[in-house]
């Protein structure tokens, strides 16, 4: 694998165009190989419907690249100009009270809105025309943060059409609706397709299959207006097409965006998202403050490894204090640094920094770059030179031993039926994450499709409340170490507990006959120390209890290999589960100081320090002696 | 009286025919002896409009009724068909937001629509017509819940056409409207009764005036509503009508929607209405998360006794988790057949369980049945049995010693103009509730029409914001105790301040000068200890002081027979307030434990433990002694 | 000055006219001398378009002039009479989620319909031509309340075309308002002013230069506002024109609208404002619930008397308690005095009580008055009676000797960039009124416009986001002691960041690199003592360090004179600093316990005790001795 590239975030329609090669130049002094311009620049290439002037990003483009910068080119769909909504008065989302999202910031589209999004193949068809060929556009971006801004669900008469079409098209047939969503429940039974609304502003909840469709459909928009853009670039370029994904949006499936397209990208704010993001307490979020939570962008460049199928980057990292969260503190001096050794860790390709330069005006002013507004360095610069200075040839990312299924419909059935104030599948899945991060445990994670896990010594799948046939069958055959649960397989594809009770897990005779939701003060004791806590299940069968309630519940059923667990550990029962299957699996565990952290890549071990403490090595880390500052970063050969 | 009888509630229509027979021997094996079926059923009972299916309901009657069973037919008016919204578009409610309340899940209609109105009453006759001489029914239920999911207020178009007609009946000329509400004061005056709006989305509040009325019009919509489908069934049956209400819905008038039928049920979710509905701290609601609040059920038994003119039954009793609260715990075992337990205790002629088999589909699909969603027995059903093993004659349920004052009108005062964060009518009146209840005294709720108070050697008025004439008289007359107060008579029946000051209560020369209300952390200490919270007044008057405040102004004037009571006593207070007037009527009070209740039914005494632990009875109850287990009951004769 | 006078307020219509002749007598032997009536009776003097009725409105003053009280004559524009909505039906309110605001209550019209504008000035101009040479008209008050509803900020088509126009004439060229706005930075230019609407809805936050124009184009919409009914009523009257404004609106200009105006004046609610306004934390509220927040009524005495241009009336001053606060507890016996003798010490000239008699009817029949409803004198009467009593002849306010500058742009400012979540200009500018305040220094306040700073010895300007450019010079001129910062001159007048970065202060060489944002839980400590709480900057210059933080940056830095502070000091700082300045400028300070508060007028000091404890006076105030109780005040000569 080539060294990893550091890049940027640039706006040459932000500046002077006598400004440009002066900022390429520094920004090639600072290390710095890629710049990714253009993803907003639609009223500037287009200022009027057909009317174009793509010179000044010509200009760009060969100023840039001259300077031995390659160019991300991304398609500027996520803003379009205030015209368009003269052409497509209908485009716009609709929130869930019936509200339409106005023009005036950005993203203010429904994608299920047909007239938008052949707009939007048409601009990149003109974009991948006029650059497809050109040799200093090394990748395309297209759009930009698909789901920011909650702007995957809409309620739009445009949405509620294709709704009706997908429908149509999935069930055939109203009655078939009919029986699969149980619509004789409350007498909700259709007899044509054109009587379905979409499931907001009933008076209680909705039927949760309707809900689930809504969501799958939703999803699905998301996907077609993507591939409306990949099948306009395509003929055009030979250069990989990527995406930027954002952090903790579950509302469409990544996943299926990712299967057209080479690269998946992330914006990576570590501590705008710990302010904005996260479920931990008040004392954890004081304490990481200045550092972010030391897993939530571990977790997330995995997830996004395995969405860009083993080619991902980092396209946006927060380079300082940002302007969207309750609270911008700066980063602690050198987590700059440290979250980009964090990415290279995970296997980044590139790692890019948002933005160059702070732009003095409009809604970002207020978040830092890597120059000041006057374009003197800020604090970010330094540390991304010393990365520069430090990066050399890195072994392959290779397989993590262990894998971690993560599924996007599963959190739309959790959202759909919550059953519990705090049950949240994102939540659950990034409290196993976190688990075997601390345990010093290196993961991939794992998409639903997956079909033979064979590479994993040890599989986990938290809270797959719809098995994937495929992956059910994966398990069974499987002979590593797996583990199960909660709510696996609690429903079926058309959202009903199965006939037979879940989990339905090869290998486990166990059944889940009922389940209850607790309050954070009411959690269930395991009899070996923590307890359930949000969700748990009782369940029957002859799988042996490998752990019990303190009520003489089963709590995790079936085999050293195959096992079904009946709840939402807490984090001393979850660090008890996971050591002891990473034993059976024959891996090795760390017991880590708080805050401190490591990943494998291949030969190499990065230790980070996420603690604001220093933090003594010696007998914690294999090899490694001696203290760690604070945001320090170590490489080390793997014991 | 006879044996009080357990049912269920069944679902023909959402099961196979063949399946019917077998659940109906399950419910008779179970010690079952009631079904309710049909109140959601109308899209198969006309799955267009005029098209009818009777003849599944026909063949669930009998497979049903030929097992034993007794049925209560529902009149399916909860849940209009969708074809229901293509006859009436203007039938959904709107919200205070002025939203329509959309189709897709149930109770979507407006109770001041008269066009719905009318096929609500057209349904209900057919099934009149067609089942009312049908020798299984045994009862009726008109539609479902009237006021669940907050549908009660609605501002619709079809309301705002129905008030002001209601307007032009109250008060014949506007003038006289402008006068009565004191329109004057911000130039609200109105000239024709088209003029007045709803009072939602005002810029500050409304009238006070103009929100009462409105809820009295709404109020009588529902009355009215009702009345339409008693009128459609009386001239074809005999079997007696009843609707089920549920628990803490103030928004109409109870008392008149049971003067038109014979029984008054409710729908009993004890841990539900902990988690949703519970003004008690977190504390409280952590130690009796399992069992659920030991006065909530008992307060509504007292008060659905007095709203079905004394015969009354649960008709929906929890057995197990539900699905709808912020957190859905499993009961604690025992609490099924305590519940069932306590109703009877309070004279419930029949308890019927929601639901007999978990449905796996739609919205309560994580709602328990007495059988788990695969047919197997859930835990309830072993509990149902136990209690109808053990079910025998009991005497009648008589008249209890307490009378407690419950008034609709008062709580839309109280809502209308709220002065303090916290004061809430229905708080109020469930605390003095559970004083008595904690004191070991039993309970009858009196509406505020009653005009005879001799039955009731105490009797408790509180927070009686507008005096109901014939009250004030039969109080003038009671030779028993009665305190009233707080905020009794502080308004006319305009909503005004009466011009001689509240309370003009009979017997206590006692005026309220001026109120204040007080943070939960400045509670205003009375002088034998505990204090007013939340609301107190000053009083002036030759009363006597029978309770002062520390700072010396009255807290109780009055008599010992007829005292008024100037705040909202805490729990100490309270207790002392309701143990000395309990003496003085010659009553005898228990000092009971943590979470142990009793309630007399004529000679027998239930005594029920709602902790989680054994409780000693020993000194405690009277005749008892030994160990009360967790949710434990005992029957024992009156001493 | 002449003495200071009080009054009350008064509704004729709301009472029987025979009982005006007894009122107007009772209210002179209350020692009240002023009466305001008519704010609201709009409907009263033309109950239909066009027809009037003065009669009754004549006889009132003429009853209460003849009687010796001075009237002060409201315009009812507050309160446009329901038929008002016939003629201008687009004439409501919109709030920001586009629902219009309705009829019902009060201040049900948006300022920038210039159809109601038009009608307000009709309505005044008619009031003047009847009444503006009437003997007893001593003064005007115009509307009632500006802002109060939060009635400013209207989203209504009639304030969407009015922000056309005023963009328009703002920027002439919408190229301009591109440039200026920086609407490249998402595509968000436009082509035509008529593509601009208001900022709500959006998707995400919209361009803060588009929301800040919007909230000046609205400000300037009060202003005209008010204008048109100064235009309409200038010509007919001699008497001094007023407004009484609210506690803690920063909506508008309110220094824009004073300067159309003779008297400024202000509703005054101590604990109203406490409950409902108030950033301090629920101990300092308990301990406070009865005499109101000790700096609160004092800051905007001082801010209304800037406002007033020296002349300036408590308008509506609490006497008991109010009824639209979350809690509405009564006063401490002794503080109706105390708020009336401290608006007195900030050179009031009249103080008048909202109202004379509690009414008993509509909104604000739980509003106390000086009267109860029966008409028997309320606790406020007696403490009003004494306050009048005790007045006499006191020296003129004259200057004080610290200016605090305050700027409603710089609220707007904060509001639309808050960037942490407690950011808020108000508080900030308040926490250094309180220390100021603590420190025993008497203050006045000082718009933005101020051109010479000589008079004051000491001044601070915190959080001025835009630079004044006539301030900024006077700072640079000032020879006394000037503290600015944090966030001066943080933005252009177009919402940028300066090239320059901010403050560009004169005589401080120090730049500010870029800002952080905290958490209440993560201040950053000062190296003396205290700390920064939720705003902090890091600053570069040559301007030596006073203070630096403990992680060694700046804290404050320039020159004793002229400093420049870089951060949001906590009360420990704050006080350090003030004090230090205060000592710099030659101004004596007290360390004064908690509750007790001084003010000076003139050759008098004021002591007013606010807590609940007898405070000790000996070796506090120079010149005081003994004990001043619980809600005491004390005149002592200045020493």
């Amino acid at each position: 694998m080539p060294t990893p590239k550091l890049g940027v975030c640039y706006y040459p329609e932000h500046w002077p165009e006598a400004r440009w090669a002066l900022d390429a130049r520094m920004m090639r002094a600072a290390g710095l190989s890629l710049v990714r311009i253009g993803e907003f620049a639609w009223s500037r290439l287009e200022p009027r419907p057909g009317e174009f002037d793509f010179g000044w990003l010509d200009r760009a483009i060969a100023t840039l690249g001259e300077a031995g910068l390659g160019i991300v080119l991304g398609t500027p769909t996520a803003t379009p100009p205030r015209w368009m909504l003269e052409r497509h008065p209908d485009m716009l989302a609709v929130d869930a009270e019936g509200r339409p999202r106005k023009f005036g910031s950005r993203r203010h589209y429904c994608f299920a809105h047909e007239g938008y999004r052949a707009e939007a193949a048409r601009i990149a068809g003109l974009l991948g025309e006029r650059y497809g060929r050109n040799p200093h556009v090394v990748a395309w971006q297209i759009d930009n943060e698909y789901g920011c801004h909650d702007t995957v669900v809409s309620y739009s008469d445009a949405a509620a059409r294709g709704f009706r079409r997908w429908l149509a098209a999935r069930y055939g047939d109203v009655s078939r609706l009919d029986e699969a969503w149980g619509n004789v429940f409350w007498s909700m039974e259709y007899t044509a397709f054109e009587e379905i609304d979409p499931p907001n502003l009933t008076v209680t909840e909705a039927n949760p299959a309707h809900t689930l469709d809504y969501r799958r459909f939703l999803s699905d928009a998301v996907v077609a207006f993507n591939a409306a853009q990949v099948a306009a670039l395509r003929p055009h370029t030979d250069a990989p097409l990527s995406h930027n994904y954002m952090g903790r949006i579950l509302s469409f499936d990544h996943f299926a965006v990712g299967r057209d397209l080479e690269i998946a990208t992330w914006d990576s704010y570590p501590l705008g998202f710990l302010e904005d993001r996260s479920d931990q307490g008040e004392d954890w979020r004081r304490r990481f403050a200045r550092q972010g939570d030391p897993d939530f962008q571990a977790f997330h460049h995995d997830l996004y490894r395995a969405v860009g199928k083993g080619r991902w980057w980092v396209m946006e990292q927060q380079p300082g204090p940002v302007n969207w969260a309750p609270h911008n503190p700066a980063p602690l001096p050198g987590m700059v640094a440290l979250w980009t050794w964090e990415a290279i860790a995970h296997g980044a390709e590139a790692v890019c920094y948002f933005r160059w330069r702070q732009v003095p005006f409009a809604q970002e002013q207020m978040h830092a770059g890597l120059l000041r507004p006057d374009a003197a360095p800020a604090p970010g610069l330094a540390e991304a030179r010393a990365v520069a200075d430090a990066l050399d040839d890195l072994p392959e990312t290779g397989t993590a031993p262990v894998g971690l299924v993560v599924d996007y419909q599963a959190s739309w059935v959790w959202e759909t039926e919550r059953q519990g104030a705090e049950c949240d599948y994102f939540r659950l899945v990034f409290d196993v994450y976190r688990a075997l991060r601390c345990a010093g445990l290196s993961v991939d994670i794992l998409p639903p499709t997956t079909r033979d896990l064979s590479a994993h010594a040890l599989v986990l799948a938290p809270g797959l409340a719809i098995w994937p046939e495929p992956l059910r069958e994966a398990l069974a055959a499987h002979d590593g170490i797996a583990i199960a649960g909660p709510r696996t397989g609690a429903k079926t594809d058309a959202f009903r507990i199965p006939e037979a009770l879940p989990p339905q897990m090869p290998g486990v005779d166990a059944r889940v006959t009922r389940i209850e939701t607790l309050r954070d003060d009411c959690p269930v004791a395991l009899a070996e120390g923590g307890a359930f806590r949000f969700w748990r299940e009782f369940v029957e069968g002859d799988a042996p209890v490998l752990e019990a309630c303190a009520d003489g519940e089963p709590a995790l059923v079936g085999t050293r290999e195959r096992a079904y667990l009946a709840g939402w550990p807490d984090d001393i029962a979850l660090d008890r589960i996971v050591r002891r299957a990473a034993g059976a699996a024959g891996l090795a565990t760390l017991a880590l100081p708080d805050g401190l952290r490591v990943r494998d890549r291949g030969s190499v071990r990065f230790v980070m320090n996420y603690s604001a403490e220093p933090v003594s090595l010696d007998g914690v880390v294999p090899g490694a002696t001696g203290t760690l500052p604070p945001a320090g970063t170590l490489r080390l050969p793997r014991a």
